[in-house]
C-alpha cells in the first residue's frame, strides 16, 4: 500500500521537485493549470471551473502523509484505513485494540479524538515565482541563495498567515521553474467514526500488498469538528449509485508524494546503485529490531506494529522501485532518451549554456554518495522531541526568516501540535529503537569515532540508553512544555541526559543538513534548467514531479496481461470468500468474524477492489477516485508492484492504481458493521 | 542455540586458528594435551589415559557442523534437535513433516536413512608438526609458502588415508604453531530413530534462543550402520542415573567450531565496525527474503524453515557478539592486556622482532576490509553445484597436491556424497535465491560493472533467474554425474546456463580465494609468533582456538547474577508448563499435543535445562555433558547471550553453556513418546 509518507521522506533525506512530460494518462496535474485541451481530446471531457473547484474543495490532507475527501456536508471524512492508522494505533490500548476490532461510534458524543491529527483542504492557489525569483541574484553563492530564498518564503509565509488566518505554503513546483504560495484551512479537531479491523482492511498482508488482484476494505472515516460540533462543510463528495463500468474514465484527486521522473542518468544511477540499497538495509535492520520486540509479548507485538507495517511497507515498496531500476531495458529507454535530449540541446546554440545542469548534477549526485550514512541518525521518538526542543530554542534567537524552516513563525501551529501530542510513547520500545540507533552509529561511523564516544559516555548501546532515558523528563508533556517555556537558557543549563545528547549530535545533524541544503538548492537550479531545455526541445504540455501537493490524475478502469495471464479489472465480495479459502487459514488470510457471520446475507457480486491507469504514487492513498458528475466511485490505497518504478518512469502498459469500490464500502458498512447513521449521511 | 557451522564458515570466508591463555574455567583442551594438572588442583580430578581416550572415542562430529555420541553399543548417536534438523528437513515432505509432529521408529525397518550425513569419530591424533613446518623455508614468497604446505599436506593425508583407510585431516593449531594429523572413522549410513516435535525441541523459539532460564528438549537420537546392519560400538557412554547437582564439575567433550581469542586488537576492531556489521546485514537480508517466500503459502513456509532458523540463529548470535564488542570496558580490558604483552615484548630483546607481527595483522586486516563485499556470493544451491561442478573439472587437471584443498584426492569420498545428494532441493525456493543473489551481485558491484552485466545478460535479475533454471540440468544427480564424468571437455562444451554462469564468475571467485588464501597464511605465519611470544612472556600452559575439532571443557554447574537476579542453575519439566502459560498462546509458545496429554503423568520436578561455566562456543551442540565417571549427564545445546561474546574474550561472570538434562531426556522417552525400546537400549 501506499504509506504515509512522512517516515519516507525523514528516511531519504532527499525532497526533489522536479517537472516531467507526459504520454498517454501519464501525468500529476496541478489543479490550477488541468490539461483540458488533453483531456477533451482523449476522453471527451471538458472539465468546468466550477467543478475543478468543487473537486479541489472537497479534498483534504493528512498530514501524516496521506489524502482524504468530504463525503457529507456534516464532516464526514473517508481514508484509507492505513492513513488512519496511525490514529487508530494512538487510539488503542491492550484493553480497546482498535486495530484488531475496529470501531464504530453509534452517536456523536462515542466519536474519538484524535491525538494530533491535522488535516488541511487546499482553498487558494497563488503563482509567487516572479517575488520569489527575485530575492536570489546570479552573483549570491550558494549558500546566500539558500538564506534569501529561505527568508523571502518566511516572511511570505508569515504574511499571507497574518492576512487570510490561513496556513500558507510556499511549493516548490518544477525543481524550482515555478514557485506557487498554496493556502489551507487547518483542521485539528477529528475524531474517528468508524474503523473496520485490520484483518479485512489489509486482508492478505505483506504477501499480498502491492499486488493484484486484491479483496481489502482499506477504509476509514473521520469526522472533523469546530468548536466542538461537527463542521459545516460545503464542498463534499456526492455518493455514485453504481460506480464506474469498464473503460470508464475515473479523476484521482489527492497528494502525492514524490516522483523523480526528471532525474537525470546519474540521480538514477546513484539511486540505483547506493540510495536505494542503503535505504533497504536500514528498513531490513529495522524490520527485523521491531519483530524482536514483538516476539517479546501479545502487548509488545501490539505496541509495535504501526511501526512493523510502515516498514514492511517501505521495505516492499523500495524493492519494487529497485527492480524498476534493475531492468536493463528501463534504463536503455531511459539512457536513450536523455541522449536524443542532450543531442538537441547541444545542437541549438541558445539552449547549449543549459547542459551544464546534467554536470552540476553529476557533481552533486557525487557529493550525495559521499554522504550516505555519514550522518547520525537516532531512530528514538524521545530522542527526536528532545532535539526538536534543542533546535527550537537556537532558532528562536534568530529572526523567522532565518530559521530552518520548520521553525518558522508560519509554521510553529502545528510544531507544537506534534510536539506537545498527548499519544502515547512507549518506553521499552523507544528503549529498543535508541539502543540500536547507537549501536548502528558505532558501526556507521566506526567505534573510535570522537562522535561515537562521547554518545557512548563509557557505556554498552543497550546500558546507555537506559541511563539516557532514566534521566531525561521529556517523557511528559509538560516538562516540554517546560523546557520549551525557558527558551535556550533553560537548554543551556539542563541537566537532562537527553536534552545532552541532542546537544551532543545536534552539530553533526547541521552540518550534514547546511552540506544537503546547499546540494538540495544546486539542484534545485540545475533542475529549473533542465526542465527550461525540456520545454524547449520537447514544447508539451506538461506536469511538474510530485510534491505532496493536491493533483489531478485520470485514466480507464482497464485490467492488464501478466505472465500471459488477463488480470481483470476488478475483484468482487465473494472473491474474499474465495481467497481465504485458497489460503488455507495462513496468517493475514483470515475473514474477520464480523464478515463470517453475514456471508449469507452480503451481496457477493458487489465490486470490491478495482485497477485503472490513473497516475498515482505514495501520498495518493484515500484519494476520493470519481467520474465525470464528479461522484465519488472508488477510494485508492495501493499501486500493484509494477506501478512502482513510477517513481522514476512513468509506462501504463501494466502500471495500475488500486482502489476500493464505493459500492464495497456502502455494502459493508451497511451488511457487516450495521452503521446505517453513516450510510444515511454518505454524500448528504 | 549454537546451529551447525557449515554456513558460518562459508559466510566469514575467514577460519583463524589461534591460541590462546587460559584462566577460571576457560578452555578447550586438546585430548592428546589435557589439564590433568589444573583439574587436579582445582577438581581433585585426575583424567587417566583410558577415561579420556573412552570419552574421545565415544564422540562423534556431524559434519554438517555438530557434535554428538553414541549412547549404545548398538549404534545408538545422540545429538541435539537442531543439529539433526538439516537432515529431519530433508526428510520431511509435505506429507510427512517430521519438523512438525517429531518422528519415532518402533523398528529398526522403521529408520529412516539420512540423504547425505557423515559422522567421523576420532580414533587417532599424530603430532606431525615437524614435517609439515620443514615444508616451509624462510626464502619463499606468500604465493609459494601457501602452495608447499598445501601439497605436503594433501601428500600426507592421501598416505594416511591409503595406509589405514580413516579419513585423515591435518589441523593447523595455535595459528600454525603445531599441526596435527586427525584420523577418524566414517559412518555414511546413518538412521533416524527419534525426534521430537520443533515445538518443544525449540520452546520459546527465536525470542527465547540464546536466553536463559530455557525449557527445550534440543535432542534427536540417529542410529549408525556399516553393512546395512546396526553398528557394533565398542565405546559408547553410560547413561548417568540421577545428573549433576549443584556446583558438580562436568566434563564436555565436543567440536567448537571457532574462537578468535588471540586476534590482536586491530582484527578486533575489524570485526566490530566492518566483518559483524557487513555479516549482519547479509543476514538480515536474506531472513526478510525466506519470510516473504514463506508468506506464500504453508508449504513454502515449510521448505524455508530450516534455512530460516540457521539465519536467524547466526543473527541472533552475531548480535550478541557485536553487543560483547561493543562494550567499552571489555575492549578496554583487552587493550589493556595487549599493550602490556607488547611492552614485555619490547623490552626483551629477544623477544623484540616477534612484535612486528601485529603489524603485519594490521596490514592483512586492512586489506581484509577492502576486500569486503567485493565478492560474489550466489546463494543458490543449483549455483553451488555448478560452480562445484566447474572448479572440480579444472582442479583435476592437476595432481592432487596443487588442488584448492576440498577437491584433493584424500576428500573426494565426502565431496561426492554432498555433491551427489539426494536431497530435495526446491526450485521455486532456489529461484528466490538465485534473483536475489544476483540483485545484490548489482548492488555490490555496481550495475555496469562489466561482470554484473555479463550475469545480467540483458534480464532483469528474476528473469535471468528463470531463464537460468529453465535450461540447466543441474536439479538432477544423473545429470551432475554425467557432467562430472566428462571432465574439462564437458564443462569447455556444456550448453547447460547454470554450468555456462558458474564459469562466468569462476574466475572472479578464484581471484578472491587466492587473495585471501594469502592474507590467510601471512595471519598464520604472524599468530604463530604471537602465540611464541604469549607462552615466552605468560609462561602458562595453554590450548589453542577452536578449529572444529575434538576438544574438553569443563566447569561446575552453577547459576549466574543479572540485573540483580539470581539465575537458577536449573529448570524443571514442569517449568515448561508455566512458560507457556505465561505466554498466552503466542506463536512459538505452544507445547505440543504429546506433552499436554500426559501432563498429569509427567515428573513435574525432573530437571530440565541446566547451566555449567564449561568454555564452548558453535560447534559444541550435541556435545555429551559427563561427569567424573564418565557417564552421560547432558546434552550442550546452546550458549547464553553473554558467552557469545567467548568467541573473543571467555569471562565467566555471567558466561553460561546451557544443556538438556540426561534425567529429561529419558523421562520424555519413556513418559511421552512411549518410546520404551530406546530407554532399554540406553548406555548398553
Amino acid at each position: 500500500m501506499f504509506r504515509p509518507l512522512v517516515s519516507l521522506l525523514m528516511l531519504s533525506g532527499l525532497i526533489m521537485q522536479i517537472s516531467s512530460f507526459a504520454k498517454a494518462d501519464e501525468g500529476m496535474w496541478l489543479f490550477n493549470d488541468l490539461p483540458t485541451k488533453l483531456l477533451k481530446e482523449r476522453y471527451g471531457f471538458e472539465p468546468s471551473k466550477e467543478w475543478a473547484e468543487h473537486l479541489m474543495k472537497s479534498c483534504v490532507r493528512f498530514n501524516v502523509g496521506g489524502s482524504a475527501s468530504f463525503i457529507s456536508s456534516t464532516g464526514l471524512v473517508l481514508t484509507n484505513h492505513h492513513v488512519g492508522s496511525d490514529t487508530l494505533f494512538k487510539l488503542s490500548t491492550p484493553e480497546r485494540n482498535i486495530m484488531d476490532v475496529g470501531f464504530l461510534a453509534k452517536s456523536h458524543n462515542q466519536e474519538l479524538k484524535a491525538p494530533d491529527l491535522e488535516l488541511n483542504q487546499l482553498v487558494n492557489i497563488k503563482d509567487v515565482t516572479a517575488e520569489i525569483k527575485s530575492s536570489v541574484t546570479d552573483d549570491m553563492t550558494t549558500e546566500q541563495a539558500v538564506a534569501a530564498r529561505r527568508a523571502i518564503i518566511a516572511k511570505m509565509e508569515k504574511a499571507a498567515l497574518d492576512e487570510t488566518g490561513l496556513k500558507s505554503t510556499v511549493t516548490t513546483l518544477y525543481g524550482g521553474g515555478r514557485y506557487h504560495l498554496y493556502q489551507y484551512k487547518k483542521y485539528t479537531d477529528v475524531r474517528l467514526v468508524w474503523a473496520p479491523e485490520t484483518a479485512i482492511a489489509f486482508f492478505g498482508g505483506d504477501a499480498d500488498n502491492f499486488e493484484y488482484p486484491r479483496y481489502c476494505l482499506d477504509a476509514c472515516i473521520f469526522r472533523v469538528y469546530e468548536n466542538d460540533k461537527p463542521a459545516k462543510i460545503e464542498h463534499f463528495l456526492k455518493w455514485s449509485e453504481t460506480g464506474p463500468k469498464e473503460n470508464d474514465v475515473v479523476f484521482v484527486s489527492g497528494n502525492p508524494g514524490r516522483t523523480s521522473r526528471i532525474f537525470t542518468m546519474d540521480a538514477i544511477k546513484f539511486q540505483r546503485d547506493l540510495s536505494l540499497p542503503y535505504i533497504m538495509t536500514n528498513l531490513r535492520r529495522q524490520e527485523i529490531l521491531l519483530q524482536q520486540y514483538g516476539l517479546r509479548g501479545t502487548e509488545q507485538a501490539r505496541r509495535a506494529r504501526d511501526d512493523m507495517f510502515g516498514v514492511q511497507n517501505s521495505r516492499k515498496a523500495r524493492l519494487g522501485m529497485l527492480a524498476g531500476l534493475q531492468d536493463p531495458q528501463v534504463l536503455a529507454d531511459k539512457a536513450a532518451a536523455e541522449k536524443a535530449l542532450l543531442a538537441a540541446i547541444n545542437a541549438d546554440p541558445k539552449l547549449k549554456p543549459l547542459a551544464a545542469a546534467w554536470q552540476t548534477i553529476s557533481e552533486t549526485t557525487a557529493k550525495r554518495a559521499e554522504l550516505l550514512g555519514k550522518g547520525v541518525a537516532v531512530n528514538s521518538q524521545l530522542f527526536g522531541i528532545a532535539l526538536e526542543l534543542v533546535q527550537m530554542a537556537e532558532e528562536d534567537q534568530k529572526p523567522s526568516g532565518e530559521r530552518l524552516p520548520q521553525f518558522s513563525d508560519a509554521g510553529r501551529e502545528s510544531l507544537l501540535q506534534q510536539l506537545y501530542s498527548e499519544a502515547p510513547i512507549y518506553a521499552d520500545l523507544d528503549h529498543v529503537l535508541l539502543a540500536d540507533s547507537i549501536a548502528k552509529t558505532l558501526e556507521q561511523r566506526g567505534f573510535d569515532d570522537p562522535l561515537s564516544q562521547e554518545i557512548l559516555a563509557g557505556k554498552r548501546p543497550a546500558g546507555r540508553a537506559t541511563e539516557l532515558m532514566g534521566y531525561s523528563e521529556v517523557m511528559s508533556v509538560a516538562s516540554r512544555k517546560k523546557i520549551a517555556a525557558g527558551g535556550i537558557d533553560a537548554i543551556n543549563n539542563s541537566t537532562d541526559l537527553m536534552i545532552q545528547l541532542a546537544k551532543i549530535i545536534n552539530p553533526e545533524v547541521r552540518r550534514i543538513r547546511t552540506i544537503t541544503d546547499q546540494l538540495d538548492e544546486q539542484d534545485k537550479q540545475a533542475y529549473a534548467k533542465i526542465a527550461e531545455a525540456r520545454f524547449a526541445v520537447e514544447g508539451t504540455s506538461s506536469y511538474p514531479d510530485a510534491t505532496f501537493t493536491l493533483r489531478l490524475a485520470f485514466g480507464p478502469v482497464k485490467g492488464y496481461e501478466q505472465d500471459g495471464q488477463q488480470i481483470p479489472a476488478w475483484t468482487d465480495i465473494g472473491g474474499a470468500f474465495q481467497h481465504e479459502k485458497k489460503h488455507q487459514g495462513q496468517a493475514d488470510y483470515v475473514l474477520p468474524a464480523s464478515w463470517k457471520k453475514v456471508e449469507a446475507s452480503l451481496t457477493k457480486a458487489t465490486p470490491f477492489n478495482f485497477v485503472s491507469t490513473a497516475d498515482i504514487i505514495g501520498g495518493n492513498s484515500g484519494s476520493p477516485v470519481v467520474n465525470r458528475a464528479g461522484e465519488l466511485v472508488g477510494l485508492i490505497f495501493d499501486g500493484n508492484v509494477q506501478s512502482l518504478s513510477g517513481n522514476y518512469i512513468y509506462t501504463d502498459k501494466q502500471s495500475r492504481s488500486v482502489s476500493v469500490h464505493s459500492s464495497a464500502i456502502r455494502e459493508a458498512l451497511q451488511t457487516v458493521y450495521g452503521a446505517d447513521g453513516i450510510v444515511r449521511e454518505l454524500g448528504k
